[in-house]
């Protein structure tokens, strides 16, 4: 146990929203007006640039009841930010910039909560502050719908994001193929590099209301054999439903979404819908079937009245685990999950400390041996690590059968 | 009470899916064999086709813990149709067929759920068997999403589908506002001729996290007023949420959604997605800012999972009592909803009956005094209207956290 550092903490929320990140929000500041080391707590207004501007909310004036209710409201309360900070030896105002608003909040806690280029942040500001001499303990709290983080087992938000996905495609497959007339239906799914949410859809076949074919962008993509794959299952049956993740690409590595197509009227010029209507465009020329895309859009990433309590409960827990070991005096970590069994054989997460340099920049895809031979598909090994993620009904707090999200006062800093 | 009609009967569903319209089925199904003046209970696949075509499940095999299940799986089970049935005047043909199947089965009663054409469908059938002597009492259940049927306070299903949009919009308002960067989010709302579903994105405005603007196919959609209204918010703000139906509509009668636009680049030609990628363009190139479009397709129909109790309860109510009418010796007639008070003074739902004929054919729309001044917007009495019909959660059967959705034997009738 090092020695006791007493100062205020900032915490941050960066990049896209989740339907869980407001969790991890609740349980770094609820362990932070706790610990007896932190004499203040502040919320930072859109991440790293509500540092760089002093926009800093007062955490410690908020009502105990509307913080406990980020546990089910959807996306960044406090403000979320896409800024890329720059390399301290080639530019270092930013840098000189937070050590000023940290010294003047004496501030010896930093804990943001994010991906990789926000895992990038916390480590670049974590270094300066050493290389300076300022003694503050900056901790990374994992976040991504895309659950591209190197080293740990899963992110927080993929597993309510992929419950989403898997419920909604049980739905859609329901609805889509109840006519006694052809149809194809084409959901397209978010995740540019890695499919684990496109490959969350399988979940969906697995338990008898799901699409027949599944697309992800760990492999090219192949407009052929696709439309071969379609019309095998059309033939069959009639009916095909079809997930695809937005980042499927061609062998050259240009996304199918922005390539200009085959097709014979060239209509890829004028692009308004997303994939999801450019592959149905492309499906119904080949077929002549009655074809849908539909795109999940923001829908997935903030579907906080779906989510998996399992994944409310980790986020959490990932943040007041940020803070305990913050005060324990660890720096320079991210806090990561570690896939365990309990003395039952169940799932159990741990949670444990890797360095934030190693998480930077790095994504990580869906293992090829989880996918199918025809690679149009996941085997049973995808479904038994996503399974347990998803586990569990959270008690969303509601008015007039609406959800009842946080009310926060939001009182700046002076 | 009239004479004991014994024999036994048919159900059939017709037209859009709804989360609900099997709970309805549940409710003709249960009460039917329970009935003891109704012999067998016979589901046709595909709506009239089924019944046109022989082929016809026998509910009497089905477990009924499956049947029960009904209660929570949306969509069409039985499988659904949009055939349009002619006038027995005119060509008699499918009529004769149905006397043919009826006599074949020894069908005294016949339940059919659906829209204003299946009202249509069962009136026709109704007067037919009148009109050849053929004994059989022929009842209509309500179901649509787009709550335009006249004759009865409201829809089963809509109030699903409107709980879905509102959660849905609170939601997305929560994700869509999160950077500090200006940001326009379209939402694309079904509803062809009647606004109720767009008009319930409303409820999210209500609970503090809704749409700014709210456009209905109520009245003529005017382009430029739309622009202005939308810079005034952005202007404002920052950023603007807006909802619109799939049915707005200019002065001339034509849809937004399939116009040619006044843009530039003549791009609706080649248009791909919906009416919300459209518009997101036009947003977009008149204003430079950030406009993301979404379509809610069918989700918004088949979302069983965030149902309304009170729909699921009322869409049962309504097949149980039109069998129970049918029984006592109605016909001819549509189980409809009429609004009222308990002895608290809270929200009771009563049900009576109204002839066929006049539910066909007609639409009810959103009464023009419940929309705001600036025909943007919703004025109160449309929240009073719908807030009682999304109350309470249904407690949804589920496997592995998933929705578990009944499976039927669906065993053919020889």
């Amino acid at each position: 146990m090092s020695e006791k550092l007493i100062g205020s903490c900032i915490f941050g929320q960066s990049g896209g929203p989740t339907a869980v990140i407001n969790a991890s929000a609740y349980g770094v500041i609820r362990a932070a007006l706790d610990a007896e080391e932190i004499t203040r707590v502040y919320g930072a207004n859109h991440g790293i640039k509500g540092v760089l501007e002093d926009r800093l909310f007062v955490m410690d004036e908020e009502d105990p009841k509307e913080l406990e209710l980020l546990l089910h409201t959807p996306s960044s309360e406090l403000g979320s930010c896409r800024y890329k900070i720059a390399d301290p030896e080639t530019d270092d105002t930013d840098y000189k910039r937070i050590l000023e608003v940290f010294k003047k909040y004496n501030v010896r806690y930093f804990f943001y909560n994010g991906g990789n280029d926000s895992m990038d942040t916390c480590n670049k500001i974590s270094r300066y502050m050493e290389s300076v001499g300022y003694e503050c303990r900056v901790m990374g709290v994992p976040k991504t719908i895309d659950n591209d983080l190197f080293g740990t087992d899963h992110c927080p938000g993929f597993a309510s994001a992929a419950k989403y996905i898997a419920t909604s495609c049980m739905e859609i497959n329901k609805d889509a193929k109840v006519y006694d007339k052809g149809m194809i239906t084409i959901v397209e799914i978010m995740g540019r590099h890695a499919g684990w949410l496109a490959a969350s859809a399988a979940l969906a076949t697995e338990f008898g209301s799901g699409p027949d074919l599944i697309y992800l962008p760990e492999y090219d993509f192949d407009m052929e054999k696709f439309l071969q794959d379609v019309m095998d299952v059309y033939t069959r049956n009639g009916k095909v439903f079809i997930a695809v993740s937005e980042g499927i690409h061609y062998a050259d590595g240009s996304f199918v979404s922005e390539a200009k197509t085959s097709s014979t009227d060239g209509f890829g010029h004028a692009q308004l819908g997303g994939l999801a209507s450019l592959l149905a465009q492309i499906v119904r020329e080949r077929t002549g079937a009655k074809v849908r895309g539909i795109e999940f859009s923001l829908l997935q990433r903030c579907g906080a009245h779906i989510a998996s309590q399992t994944d409310v409960d980790e986020a959490c827990k990932a943040g007041m685990e940020a803070v305990r070991n913050a005060v324990n005096g660890v720096s320079g970590k991210m806090v990561a999950f570690k896939r365990n069994k309990d003395e039952n054989g169940n799932y159990k997460c741990d949670y444990v400390l890797i360095p934030l340099e190693s998480v930077a920049n790095y994504e990580k895809k869906v293992p090829m041996e989880w996918i199918n031979e025809d690679k149009n598909g996941l085997k049973h090994e995808f479904i038994d690590y996503v399974l347990p993620l998803i586990q569990g009904e959270p008690d969303l707090p509601r008015e007039n059968s609406l959800p009842r999200y946080a009310r926060l006062k939001k009182v700046l800093a002076k």
